[in-house]
């Protein structure tokens, strides 16, 4: 089966097109077939499109919606030019997995698309203004340009973290706010959770109910996740991706006292407090440089800069008390997981994070920890470490793919519609 | 050395009169000569009077000003109706030590009160603009009442956390918010935190530069504290008190973000969502009963109710988190030490707190932690625990008495002016 994979964006557009089916899954053979990302959707837009086995092509177009930029995706897909393995016509796409940022309480796994969903989805807007209405947007051009027979499936990022205890997820509010407007720790990347899980899973031959980690995913976004038995037991992300770690522009933790103290002082409106919080904070904010981690590990490097190598021990130390905090919530041994882009690729940011961690028994040897960055799954752990630790590439285009089709194989039961209080 | 001791609030003013100096201190046989506490100030007030060894009087007068207050408080100290031990007219009152709320990043250590003393606690209104004004009419009205030449010491609740390093004090803002607005991380309950590690550094017989400790002071308001070698390394309450711990009705951590969208939903301004945070939250916004922990345990031991077992269970939640954290932060053998009104009387909320924390090696010892309820100090974990627990009554009035003796007598030196960036 041919999964085309959408990742609608406010103004961009990422996809995949993933082979896989319930037997491609089980041997771990399914492959992506081709890939690629329109940005700039609504001006002048630029097309990155790439088959796999081909380079890549780039090339610019006025698009003005998500529904011209997907048009223009599959005009190329069945196009001589792309020369996609087994893909000639769109007859050849078989179903659509979409990422959906928010599920809310609503969806707490995958979902095939019908009009009940799109409500669901459309119900869940005012907890993610910019990303739900892209996401819709997408299905919707989907069903026009592939016609409403084709499958659909929404797969959230929400949705691992379904399984989060009541003191995990409640904030320390009156409690009407939760029940009245669902103001609570949604958590997201689950679907990097989710897949780092299963694959530590595999990797370490254990059941799902012996799966007790800390999964940290390191990218532009950054979160951990207490997994317990397999499941999401606490996450750093919470009614927003502003909370938690420290990332490329968002601040993480921050005493909420603050953003009534700027919007005093500096005669901001709170909107533009957010958007500060949200987009001129993390490591670009400390730095004053870049948000961007190896740029700032080059600054270090060549120009000893002084407040790029705070925002990498900031980065470090934030990530290291979170692994603290959650040692102490899980029972039973317990590994680390990294991943993500910096998580994968940056062995001495791993290293940095570690120091200290000796006591929770987790040591880390320095070989395996520089070897592992690859794109393989890796420990980097010693091995006489009481506690593991693993590098782990997520792939979250394959889960939405896997799920799309065991939604419409009926592995995955019809979404379990009432999770409110 | 007699000194009285001044806690000056909005609308309240707590007083001792301790009698200390360098040799009773050295003998730590000081004492408590009388306390007594004066509530809403500004209307028909009332007064709660006692001497010790003596009952407890309580008056009401009108009484429309803190330096009204402070004129009955005196007027009832030099009576022979209170019967204080060696203390007969105002001149037997030698200094007034007064807790001060917030030093910002001028004061690093307790100060004798001058003119720049004075000015110094006035620029840092605008970071605690309820409680440092309180503070400075205190200090004012003695002026006025015992005249320019009594020595007053001014003792700072965010001084001991001068010593923090800047990746635990930095928020990951943009860095001018820190350099241009001095927000950051200043911690709270300082007085408190230093006087139980002093204490904890006697009973456990260690140098200074040997007390690592994690402090957790557990009353109205909730703080803990990771102390290295002495000095506190990370706290968890910040830029405002609001931060960190669940407290009776302040939600320590939250996603930054709810404030907003507080604001929207609600149609509430910045400032009452602030109100909300900060007098509506925590154990009794969680609860919706009370913000007692004694009323919530009752609740749930008479009622089974659902919402106060919550409220506890995420207290206790989150307080095991920090110590987590902070116990990987922090280098060589540490001890946990349990202080504060819930911290010293409330053994179930210990234990809950501590279960789970056998992974960093801490284990409660049932009959010890049941009987440490008695107002003494002592050990609760068990003779094998790896990591020792403690519960140490805290004294800040005894603390504020004692620096302001040392103080006066040179033995802290002038303040340390510029902890500017």
């Amino acid at each position: 089966m041919n999964v085309l994979v959408l990742n609608a964006g406010s103004s961009s557009l990422r996809f995949q097109i993933i082979q896989t089916d319930a037997d491609l899954m089980q041997r771990d053979v399914d492959r992506r077939l081709a890939h690629g990302l329109v940005e700039r959707i609504g001006g002048h837009a630029i097309c990155t499109l790439e088959a796999e086995g081909q380079g890549a092509i780039t090339e610019d177009a006025p698009l003005r919606d998500h529904r011209a930029a997907i048009e223009r995706v599959l005009d190329w897909v069945i196009s001589d030019e792309s020369g996609i393995e087994g893909i000639r016509a769109l007859a050849d796409i078989h179903a659509v997995g979409h990422r959906v940022v928010h599920g809310g309480q609503l969806f707490q796994r995958s979902a095939r698309v019908d009009d009940e969903v799109i409500a669901g989805i459309e119900s869940c807007i005012e907890l993610a203004p910019l990303h739900n209405p892209a996401n819709l947007r997408g299905i919707r051009a989907v069903k026009e340009l592939l016609g409403p027979d084709l499958p659909q499936v929404a797969v959230f990022d929400t949705a691992f973290h379904a399984t989060m205890p009541e003191c995990a997820y409640l904030y320390a509010l009156p409690y009407h706010y939760y029940r009245r407007l669902q103001v609570r720790r949604y958590g997201f990347h689950g679907t990097s959770h989710r897949y780092v899980a299963y694959r530590y899973r595999k990797l370490a031959r254990l059941p799902r109910n012996e799966v007790h980690l800390i999964t940290i995913h390191l990218g532009n976004g950054c979160s951990a996740c207490a997994i317990q038995a397999g499941n999401s037991f606490d996450t750093s992300m919470g009614f927003t991706p502003l909370d938690g770690l420290i990332m490329g522009t968002r601040c993480g933790d921050l005493d909420p006292s603050i953003v009534e103290y700027l919007v005093q002082k500096d005669g901001l409106t709170l909107h533009e407090v957010e958007g500060i919080l949200n987009k001129q904070s993390g490591l670009l904010g400390i730095s004053g440089l870049t948000a961007d981690m190896r740029d700032l590990q080059a600054e270090v490097a060549e120009n000893g800069d002084r407040r790029a190598k705070l925002a990498i021990d900031m980065f470090c130390w934030r990530v290291r008390k979170y692994i603290g905090a959650y040692a102490v919530e899980l029972d039973g041994p317990i590994a680390v997981v990294f991943t993500g882009g910096i998580g994968e690729n940056a062995p001495a940011i791993r290293e940095q994070i570690c120091r200290g961690l000796g006591r929770i028994g987790l040591m880390i040897d320095p070989e395996r920890n520089d070897a592992a960055v690859n794109g393989r799954s890796a420990r980097i752990s010693t091995d006489t470490s009481e506690m593991t630790a693993y590098v782990i590439p997520t792939n979250e285009e394959l889960l939405i793919a896997r799920d799309t089709v065991r939604v419409l194989e009926g592995v995955i039961a019809p979404r379990v519609e009432d999770g409110s209080p």
